[in-house]
């Protein structure tokens, strides 16, 4: 058991590093931007680098500075200059682009001045200009720009609030644009009329642009109305900071401009491009378990729901492998990926993944041949330091040998320290990418 | 809409019907039992019709009527005679073997004179006689015998007494086994020394055969100190009926025979068959599903959790259809058995498939090529007269057209009340067989 362990973790490491490098930033931007001739190609859009006029760069996330990078090589000289926001530690030292580091997940002053630096800089490019906009995870935290009248408190204090008391997260996003100056198509608004394609590495299930990041360049078809209702709706509006209701009560009175809807002219000049997302790191997985030897399967890149209960859908299945050769034979590696949540009712540390990886050890108990890891693509899982955990047929058994319960464990979600005792934490280090979590599941056949 | 909704509900119902008859009593009956020139065989055994005495037929379950009258008509005049007892309503007249029918889900007192009769016959028949034993869902509700001394009543109050103190089904049936004179192996030592054949028809996830009907002819190896122990962990022993501790005191002082163990000479006369399950009736749907021209997948048979949880995996994989043909392309169908639980926090009125049903349809809110069939394969889904219920993309849209939240009736648990305000219950009466439940997806191509 332990070779077959030891093989596995070496297998699942391998594929899960080929899915990272599947979606790695600067692979992925040099894939979709490219110089040819005095011709700049991006997608399947393309013009000449002799009639636009001055190149430009910004964006955020925590990929943004590896992003930035590949940018400043492809268009060399026809570069003018750009800025971009990281997360603290993701900053990378760049020639032409100026790299901003800033608070991430909670937003910080040094977020909204680097903010300041990119509105100001997109406000003042000119009509021949294009301007490259590169988003990925985290942007939403990092792209910060209160309303006129609204400081960065006013607007933690309100999210707070909206997430304490049970709003949706589709209806806290309406509210969010609409106390920003650069969210829900704004961006697009300070830039026009240059021309913005946004090269968007996408960290939500299903790639919605106007999701990913708050939507910087993408109409926002919500209202300062809407925002409204949703406030009253949770009997919120007298519990804002009196900021915001004078800054809304104004908006109200037509005297703020809403965000830019959909068929505005702004978006004339905007293309937004998916340049990655989990599917693309998923085939990645696929491709690597093939040249291993498995017969591989993606189940989806949209997993959803509680971590402990996929977890138990995706043991059945493992099950399945193992009983009937469905839904294939082994050797056998099924691949999905997604972002479950996890309902906190315990005190331990862990994560998503960890969590994951913990519930469908319990349910594989026995089985001989069977190997999972569930992991971040970011190299992160919940406050660890830890992307994730590998999880086998003998992670109970293994962890009561050494008095642990691994049920009791699940129960105070404190899968960071089974898995860290019984040495089947995976530890990959920060990836550079972001594409939300991958779980990799291999079956051997019953004689290896 | 309207066409690919009457089309696909059509052929998920032609799929399940076909899932069903494939685990359907009397055809696997007659599929396992052959009597072929004075020679039975019973799978892989066989044996003289010559040489043996007489033979004979015993059994509980909701299939237990329709399997004996298989059995009367396979075995024709070598059969002696026999006893089924079966759920109320689903009696058939049969000429050599008497069907009583008892309580179930409750027991009843029926059940408990009924399994007196079983017990008695048992016992009476000879060394060379073979006794078949057919064993299907609710066996254990039906065949009931309280140990010496103790009343059905006691039974019963001990079971609430486990069930509302949290303790775990496997430690609640070691408790079971010993309260009862034909759980656990029992009936096989009655028996003991005929020959006796278990025919076991499945409604259990991985077809344990010491968990379906409680295992009568399967060895126990837990003792009465395993069941006492779970009373006391549980701090349930001063709480149990005085007759009950009388009972248990005494089986502790050796009064009592323990539950026969593994290795027991009761069951060198004994074998076992899992005639059928839930992954033959995925077996049955899959081949239907390929007829009627879908690219066709069976992803497990032992599905289990939360059903809305599980509802999000289902939907994910079917998003991940229409989105990049994973894990196959459109004409595509996806087949899950199993059985999910519901945690009930609302007043509502469903069952386990008609909340997954619910749940699964929020997901595909859009979805205009994905229909979807929750239902069990006894034709029953909860405390209600639906077997359980259609998902479609507009399955919400259609609701909100008529006043309905869906999120709000699945938050009350009340998932029968929207599904039959739309029309899209599913209503199969009584399928006379039993191995949990299926779950059918269907993805359209999109021009369809």
């Amino acid at each position: 058991m332990t070779s077959f362990r030891e093989k596995a973790k070496s297998e699942l490491m391998t594929i899960f590093t080929a899915a990272v490098a599947a979606v790695d930033p600067e692979r992925i931007v040099k894939q979709w931007v490219q110089v040819n001739d005095e011709l700049a190609q991006i997608g399947n859009c393309s013009f000449s680098l002799n009639k636009v006029g001055k190149l430009w760069v910004v964006g955020a996330g925590k990929a943004a500075a590896r992003m930035a990078k590949a940018l400043e090589e492809i268009l060399a000289k026809y570069l003018a200059g750009g800025i971009v926001i990281t997360k603290y530690g993701h900053g990378l030292p760049l020639e032409k682009i100026t790299v901003r580091e800033a608070g991430h997940p909670v937003p910080d002053e040094a977020g909204v001045e680097a903010t300041k630096e990119i509105l100001r800089l997109v406000q003042s490019v000119g009509e021949r200009d294009a301007i490259f906009v590169l988003i990925s995870g985290g942007g939403s935290a990092l792209l910060i720009a209160p309303s006129t009248g609204l400081t960065l408190r006013d607007k933690q204090e309100i999210t707070t609030l909206l997430l304490n008391n049970g709003v949706p997260i589709e209806q806290i996003n309406v509210v969010r644009k609409h106390l920003s100056q650069v969210k829900g198509g704004q961006l697009a608004r300070h830039a026009y009329p240059a021309q913005v394609f946004s090269l968007i590495l996408s960290d939500v299930i299903g790639d919605p642009v106007d999701i990913i990041a708050s939507g910087p360049t993408v109409p926002d078809p919500s209202t300062f109305k809407d925002a409204v209702a949703v406030l009253h709706r949770y009997h919120l509006w007298d519990r804002l900071p009196p900021r915001a209701v004078r800054f809304l009560t104004a908006a109200l009175e037509g005297k703020q401009s809403d965000t830019p809807k959909p068929g505005d002219e702004v978006f004339s000049k905007v293309k937004n491009f998916i340049i990655g997302n989990n599917y693309q790191a998923l085939q990645g997985a696929y491709q690597q378990a093939k040249t291993l030897g498995y017969r591989t399967l993606i189940l989806s890149s949209s997993i959803q729901g509680e971590a402990r209960e996929v977890a138990r859908v995706l043991a059945a299945i493992a099950r399945e492998v193992v009983r009937s050769g469905n839904p294939l034979s082994p050797p056998a590696c099924i691949i999905a990926g997604g972002e479950t949540t996890v309902t906190i009712r315990g005190e331990g540390l862990g994560g998503r993944n960890q969590e994951l990886a913990l519930a469908i050890a319990l349910d594989l108990q026995g089985l001989d041949n069977v190997a999972v890891l569930s992991a971040g693509s970011d190299g992160t899982d919940g406050p660890t330091d830890a992307a994730g955990a590998f999880a086998f047929g003998d992670t109970v058994a293994r962890g009561q040998n050494k008095g642990l319960d691994a049920q009791a464990y699940l129960q105070n979600n404190d899968s960071y320290h089974y898995f860290k005792a019984i040495g089947d934490l995976f530890q990959s280090g920060p990836t550079g990418t972001n594409v939300m979590d991958l779980q990799i599941i291999l079956v051997q056949q019953p004689e290896n």
